[in-house]
């Protein structure tokens, strides 16, 4: 493995010496001399290749792989949470197969920012490939907990970059821009090699009054585009909406204003856990009506901790109690910050809602905002916590009521400042279903991007780019790796369609036992149902299936059939068609028979 | 059962004559003499009793049960979608048991409209009691339909009612208003008894540019509400949004812009089968282009037939082609008209999108329209059906890019218009999610009605009224029965936790055949599994299962342990012990000893 990564860290303008205080925390790495300047000559011409092992066409698993040369950067790895047809599965990873391939060639992985769509795979990836990892301050304390659970500390080489530094290495020059998101500390990043300079917004929106107080650096992003850029991937998320992504602050005032129209209620606010800048806020407007807050949820307590730890998160002192200690505080002393904004079954909200919280009693004397928007596909679930919340006696602030929330991501016009400033000569659309990839083209192409230098890819597609030349190089492996339980990729498409199979009418089980010598049955057969009708109320239909697999074993075995499989296969047969006409399902049938 | 209803008919105001045309066309059922002014004096004071035994707390099997003195009436008798939570479950059914157990005192049902979440479980409850049903003339058109399916085709007195029109029974006066909805033929309804009126508005809107060109009938729901209305019922769907829902005209006018956008290309247009003004606006654009309509879609082909057949479709002759010719055609002279408009993973649409129709083969030369809005659930399913077809190259207008799509449910002022016309006393917000009716609650103590006159209910719950009091008297047995493929009720809780168990981690299978004489194992251990791991990655897994298992039944042999029960309890936990252990799942584990 190649590790002549350096890190130079050059200021790129005088605005940036605004990051200097962070500078100073950094955690440097190796500083070898830049072989940059002598590739440059010798690479001219040749292409960089883009290869799209995640992101596109979903929303999750974000992970894109650099290559020039004989060089390869990685940015991102990240999980995605399964979709309804992927009973059991935990989470879902991107394939590893090209990266392991190529290993000795990945200089590094470089990270924009710390979702779990863009480091929930890293620990997974770890594990089979130790390469070292770039990350601001914030993202690698996060990345350092799930190191932590996988039993990977210490034996991976994390370092942290701030805002305005390049790492350079043989092939490439990768420049950390400051972004704004819905967690701090997010990047973009400008890399460079002997093809152009290629810009990857990260997960980005332009926040003019950010919590923290630093914009999204878009003079560095204009001087870039001044320079010229071979290409951008930008941002896909939030292509279909007009307008403006809300700043932050809007929130803030919205909690000034609802904690008041909460009046002497205990006040419970629910959001992402690692929307430290959400949870500054609550703390904020708790801390000027002199409440307490408490926080319920593994996750929020991590991050908190995290957050406040590196200097990320300002809590007052004697500010946070623990959440055993709230029946110790009136209502009107109290706000809860809580995870389950999704309506997760298992997240402290939900338990909440459905009286199953053990520290918290949700009544009359509640108010509560769920600060959160539903992601695609959550929207039912959180609901139910909504209506649950409410007949439990609570007021429930949701969705568009107010601004209890803003998005993290860029709508069309900040796309097109981006496009704007960026001026690319070629743009892929990344991070997003095909909905959103396919109008963030169109909202390029109506930019002035000509539509020839638009590539829409897929998951699996490698582009070919050089100053005048963008092409699709072939396939690499991409494609979806379950997660269950502790198992990595041992749940696979037959074993999905099996579970599907038994959810939709569960299963029925014919069990015999035959003396191999006579080919008489010697026991049974029995019939064992599992998700298929209540036996006790079906009782007749039991005994039927016994009574065909009887006779279909019967006939069998005066047909001197002794072919396990046929007969097995017979039993199936006449099984399902007894079920089918009765009952119009067609459960799993699972024939055994043993042999004395 | 009683059956002394009258048909009245007696025109209310001048206005109404305007529904004349219509009237001539109705079922008359036995004229007999009304009993109301009699049973008016007896009754004096006594309270009218509402039953909620669906359509609280949730969307769909609506269905309600009015009792005064000694009669009953039904109003709507509904059907729900399965939540996720129901795996292979087709449809949700109210639970008749209160019905039947009165059936006796049941005059009849009257029916709101035709959508399925007010007719649907109409055939099931009618195979148990036979009630005549009341409704306009296209419900009827829709409800013969689904009888025919059931086989019930002239087993049951369907009569058919117009606006204006009065049912008397012996304590009843039921009084058929017209209001504006997604689907034509929309019926509130004024019910009269000696307590006092109910007005129950059914599902509603104010279209005052509605298709048909009928606007709900304001003015009778006012002269109610001056004669004094005891109590109002009304839709609670739309209640958390502001403003007005707009007129289905506007979606025509979409249709004629977008329509011109398509240009050459083929416009496949999805939508809700039962929205006949929607077909209608379809067929009145394509009509305009001169292109042909084919359908795709048996729902769709079936409402579209009866719609035509009862006259309120108007179709111009030849514009309707079957879908087996539309390759006759090009791309410019056609317009397809689609079911699947919610993602529906076996609706036409869908085939389309994965490739799977018969029929079309969407392409670059495709326009499609999606004219509905995902209902809460089906949001990430639409999503996908968008995204292949975009794939495929197709352009896709969807959701709230344009005004594909309105509501037939009220808004907030239009729900304060309904309440302000008919001034009730009481209220009672239904037909939506305990959000719903909060919100709709709000609205009308923010409308003045006092709190303690406004009821949350739930299903279940039985009101009393009299023109001076409201309360809660006791519930009524209300639930969801489940229908799965034939079968009513024989899926319960039991069934739907062990799919849900299946679904999540799989099954393991132990099966061993004991010599009951000697306690001897004579065949297995053997261990079968299905949706648990992919097998022969696990071979070793499944190899040291069988081994506990065999150790297990050793040990329970060498102790004398003959108690079935026991032994397969032992089993259970040994074997999912080291499955959790290894795996970090818990399949479901059924251990099977056979005797010989």
């Amino acid at each position: 493995m190649q590790n002549k990564v350096g890190l130079a860290g050059e200021k790129v303008n005088g605005k940036k010496a605004a990051h200097g205080e962070r500078k100073n925390r950094q955690v440097s790495s190796k500083k070898t001399p830049s072989k940059k300047t002598g590739s440059k000559k010798k690479s001219q011409g040749n292409p960089v290749k883009i290869a799209f092992l995640g992101g596109l066409n979903e929303v999750g698993k974000n992970i894109t792989l650099y290559e020039y040369n004989n060089e390869m950067i990685l940015v991102d790895c990240g999980m995605a949470f399964p979709d309804q047809d992927m009973p059991g599965v935990d989470i879902v990873l991107p394939d590893f197969t090209y990266i392991e391939r190529n290993a000795s060639k990945i200089s590094g992985i470089f990270i924009t920012h710390g979702h779990e769509d863009h480091i929930g795979g890293l620990a997974y990836l770890l594990k089979v490939v130790n390469l070292p990892v770039y990350a601001t301050r914030l993202t690698i304390g996060l990345i350092e907990a799930k190191l932590k659970e996988h039993g990977l500390v210490g034996k991976v080489k994390l370092n942290v970059v701030s805002p305005g530094d390049h790492i350079k290495t043989n092939e490439f020059d990768i420049e950390m821009i400051h972004v704004n998101h819905s967690i701090p500390d997010a990047l973009a990043f400008a890399i460079k090699c002997g093809a152009g300079t290629i810009v990857q917004t990260g997960d980005f929106k332009v926040d003019t009054t950010p919590i923290d107080g630093e914009m999204i650096d878009l003079a560095r992003f204009a001087q870039i585009g001044e320079q010229g850029v071979l290409c951008l991937l930008s941002d896909s998320t939030n292509a279909e909406r007009p307008g403006y992504a809300e700043s932050e602050k809007k929130v803030g005032e919205s909690f000034d204003l609802l904690f008041k129209k909460a009046g002497n209620r205990r006040i419970i606010v629910a959001t992402f856990a690692s929307n430290i800048h959400r949870v500054q806020q609550i703390i904020d407007a708790a801390k000027a009506l002199g409440r307490k807050v408490a926080l319920s949820g593994r996750s929020l307590e991590n991050v908190v901790a995290i957050g406040t730890q590196l200097g990320y998160l300002n809590v007052p002192e004697n500010l946070l109690i623990p959440i055993d200690m709230i029946s110790r505080h009136t209502p009107s002393q109290l706000v809860l910050i809580t995870t389950g904004s999704q309506g997760e079954p298992l997240s402290a909200l939900s338990r909440m809602a459905f009286s199953d919280h053990r520290k918290v009693a949700v009544g009359a004397e509640d108010y509560v905002i769920i600060s959160a928007t539903p992601i695609p596909g959550n929207e039912k679930m959180v609901s139910k916590v909504v209506n649950e919340l409410m007949r439990l006696g609570a007021e429930v602030v949701y969705e568009k009521m107010y601004d209890v929330h803003v998005s993290g991501h860029a709508c069309q016009e900040e796309l097109k400042l981006m496009l704007g400033l960026v001026k690319p000569k070629y743009f892929i659309p990344v991070h997003g279903e095909q909905k959103h990839i396919r109008k963030h083209a169109a909202l390029a192409e109506g930019f002035g991007i000509s539509k020839k230098n638009i590539v829409v890819a897929e998951n699996g597609v490698k582009v070919e780019l050089t100053k005048n030349s963008l092409k699709l190089s072939g396939s690499v492996p991409s494609g979806r790796v379950f997660v269950d339980g502790s198992g990595v990729g041992d749940v696979g498409s037959i074993v999905l369609r099996d579970r599907k199979h038994l959810a939709q009418d569960g299963l029925i089980i014919i069990v015999a036992t035959i003396d191999s010598a006579s080919g008489e049955i010697v026991a049974g057969p029995d019939v064992v149902s599992r998700g298929f009708v209540y036996v006790r109320e079906s009782e007749e239909l039991i005994e039927d299936a016994k009574r065909i697999a009887q006779k279909t074993l019967d006939i069998c075995i005066s047909d001197n059939i002794k072919d396990w499989g046929s007969i097995k296969s017979k039993l199936r047969d006449e099984i399902s068609h007894l079920l089918y006409d009765r009952t119009k399902r067609s459960p799993m049938i699972l024939p055994i028979i043993m042999e004395v």
